[in-house]
């Protein structure tokens, strides 16, 4: 965040008390247990001004390249919690020639990344807390009964575009940090908040903060999963595929080859692909899922005249990745699949499809099952919520693929959003799930950092 | 034309030479194989001539809105060859109004029709002969490895777009009528020689010389048929067909229903039409072809983002309906078979496809193969070529569907052209073929009109 963003300083932020000395933390408070209560408490009393922080977000605007407004609220916050707060706009030159890099955009001008370290005090396992603050665009206005940025508060639920993907996630984050910051609990492991710009065109913001040295020993990414755990996730890729055909006048359309009917074949290899793919998969985290790991062909163009035969149709589409699967695995995979069109039809010997992979991708996490971060964070849901977690794997790609891959830091997932909400109209998130999972986060913070004494 | 055209008056035409008194008529010539040797011989002495008409043609670029350079050629041909000469612009509003108007502008400022009346003396039957002056547009310039508009000549061929499709059939037109006003012959029916806009988007302009008032007993259209007789002619609908789909994120695809998939029952139908329809064509014009009237789809468009399931696919192609078929026949049988796909797949019971007629529409024509017309044209075509010509239908529409069903005037298709070149890049005609299709369209003149002692 250059200078010129700190003219005009942000109103107080509530949400974000400092300290508070009223109470000095007892020395009793070492295990999660024994902060269960003063936290919800704490989160109890904050709980407009929860509302207040959340709304100011989504009222920010954060679409790509327009993430300053919102990153300066979440930097505000930081500082106010007595974090150290670096604010640098990623450098696109030296991001876009990663190897890992992946955005439609090479220029960051507008799109801060925020980090905030709270020091712990040494001895304990350190943890990436990570949110984006870019948003999808709001799409048709019409499809929404709600204006998506006025961040209308109704029967428990906050309205707006990112308010389940993934603002509410964020909130809670910074929640659960103030309240042990307010009630002067003491880690010894790092904390480090990440408020990350790009997470929704394949991740060069987190990327951007791994590369500035951000690791840690774990990192957990408040997606929408519903209040489901995914230690593992899903990756994509996605992939354009041309199919050839050759033109004629649609009259005599037997002297040409529709390239829409040789795109039939293309069809049923990548159907054929999807079962086979999933048919491996005996993960028992996908087991309620019908498709684990789908292959979905999302456009489809070709010809240009209703009376000609179509010379050529271009699919796109998004390639799910294994959790585990190396992306080049994958890659080969469905070339394989698609080469071996030409084994039933000898028109694809010579016109083979053209496979394209371009635009966003997402890596693939995974973490154990029975890992400490697993079991910490599912003790702690049931400290808050006295019931057992839904473990589950995800079925979309997040940035944990990259903290895991890039950053050598393994991730889990769990939000309180939901994705049957997030990227359409009338998104929401309830308030009482942003709570929750900042009570879950601060006591796994507790649990995963260790207490000093 | 507007007045404004003539300020600058055109060259000199010599291939349109004025009636030839020093070789005065015999009145001898009263059939058509008296008139062989000597229209032979006429058009043979002019062929540097009809090749500079055609270059001229090709030339003035008359792409759609931009008729009139090319249409005060073909004026000024007939005006010299001393027939009554018809200029005008067809008027959009009233045009525009009719059942029959199909195009897809309603302005035809620069695109004047021109028609003009050779009058008989009497007692003969009647002949429209009916060119198009309008061309499709060049595509891509990449292709072509000539200059489209060069009009050059090699090795017998005149290339650029339009010379098949179908200005050569036009200067055939021109010349055949030339030669006889030449060499002093007088018919007896009247010939009618249109020069037309619009065509190439669905007859607007054949349309407009109907509601005119030009109507004969027959007509014929020198469309490129490749030498070959089309007593019967495709017609030809576009259609528009709407697929239904439910988004949802491409990672849990099985939440939506994807129009690409829904799209593939829909091409089946429209495979399992068009193999019905063409079953019961037992016409033995047909014969030759292993699709008589193909349902082409020309092109596709759905969905807009890789990682979602497409909500809507649409479909646009082009009916081929069957000469004598009814075009609500046509258009009823389609969209039996679009509803019956909810037989087999509930899902379009909710969401039935959209089918919209739009666009072009060219009706089906049908002459019968043992008519005057046809067994005279095809003995005409024995007298110059010394062999049986090739009898068909047409694998598309032409303005003798209009020229029938509307004009109430039955026509023949053949013409110099090939649809191999026509509509493509390096488009050419075989200016032989042009010399022969006039002699062929002269002696059949003498043939149907009758010569007047």
């Amino acid at each position: 965040m250059n200078p010129a963003d700190h003219t005009t300083p942000p109103p107080p932020d509530p949400a974000a008390s400092p300290p508070d000395h009223t109470t000095p933390p007892s020395d009793e408070w070492t295990t999660p247990l024994d902060l269960r209560d003063p936290v919800n408490r704490w989160l109890d009393e904050r709980r407009d001004d929860a509302i207040d922080l959340l709304r100011r977000l989504v009222r920010a605007r954060s679409t790509q390249g327009h993430e300053r407004a919102a990153q300066q609220i979440v930097a505000e916050h930081l500082r106010i919690l007595g974090l150290e707060v670096d604010v640098w706009d990623p450098d696109g030159p030296t991001l876009s020639n990663d190897p890992y890099f992946c955005s439609p955009r090479t220029d960051f001008g507008g799109s801060p990344n925020v980090v905030g370290v709270w020091k712990g005090s040494g001895g304990g396992r350190s943890m990436i807390l990570n949110g984006h603050i870019d948003v999808v665009p709001v799409g048709d206005p019409s499809q929404w009964t709600r204006d998506p940025w006025a961040a209308d508060v109704d029967e428990g639920r906050l309205y707006g575009r990112g308010a389940s993907d993934m603002k509410g996630g964020s909130v809670s984050l910074l929640l659960g940090v103030a309240a042990l910051r307010s009630l002067g609990v003491r880690l010894k492991g790092d904390v480090i908040v990440q408020s990350v710009v790009d997470e929704e065109s394949g991740g060069a913001g987190t990327l951007a903060a791994i590369r500035r040295g951000y690791r840690a020993d774990a990192a957990l990414v408040p997606e929408p999963t519903g209040m489901r755990i995914f230690p593992k996730q899903q990756g994509s890729l996605w992939f354009r595929l041309t199919v050839a055909g050759r033109g004629a006048h649609g009259g005599t359309r037997y002297e040409g080859v529709s390239a829409i009917e040789k795109t039939l074949p293309v069809l049923a290899a990548l159907a054929h692909l999807e079962t086979e793919r999933n048919a491996r998969i005996d993960d028992p985290l996908y087991a309620g899922s019908p498709i684990p790991v789908p292959v979905n062909v999302g456009s489809i163009k070709g010809g240009d005249w209703p009376s000609m035969v179509p010379d050529r149709v271009t699919l796109e589409g998004r390639l799910g990745v294994i959790p585990g699967e190396p992306v080049e695995a994958a890659q080969a995979e469905m070339a394989a699949a698609l080469g071996a069109i030409a084994d039933d039809d000898c028109w694809f010997a010579e016109h083979p499809v053209t496979l394209e992979w371009f635009g966003a991708r997402w890596l693939p996490g995974d973490v154990d099952e029975g890992s400490d971060l697993v079991r910490s964070l599912s003790a702690r849901y049931r400290d808050v919520l006295g019931e057992d977690p839904v473990i589950a794997a995800s079925p979309w790609g997040t940035d944990a693929g990259l903290l895991a891959a890039v950053g050598d830091t393994p991730g889990v997932v769990f939000g309180p959003g939901t994705t049957a909400v997030a990227h359409y109209a009338d998104e929401y998130v309830e308030i009482d799930r942003v709570l929750e999972v900042a009570a879950i986060v601060a006591l796994t913070l507790v649990d995963w950092c260790g207490v000093a004494r």
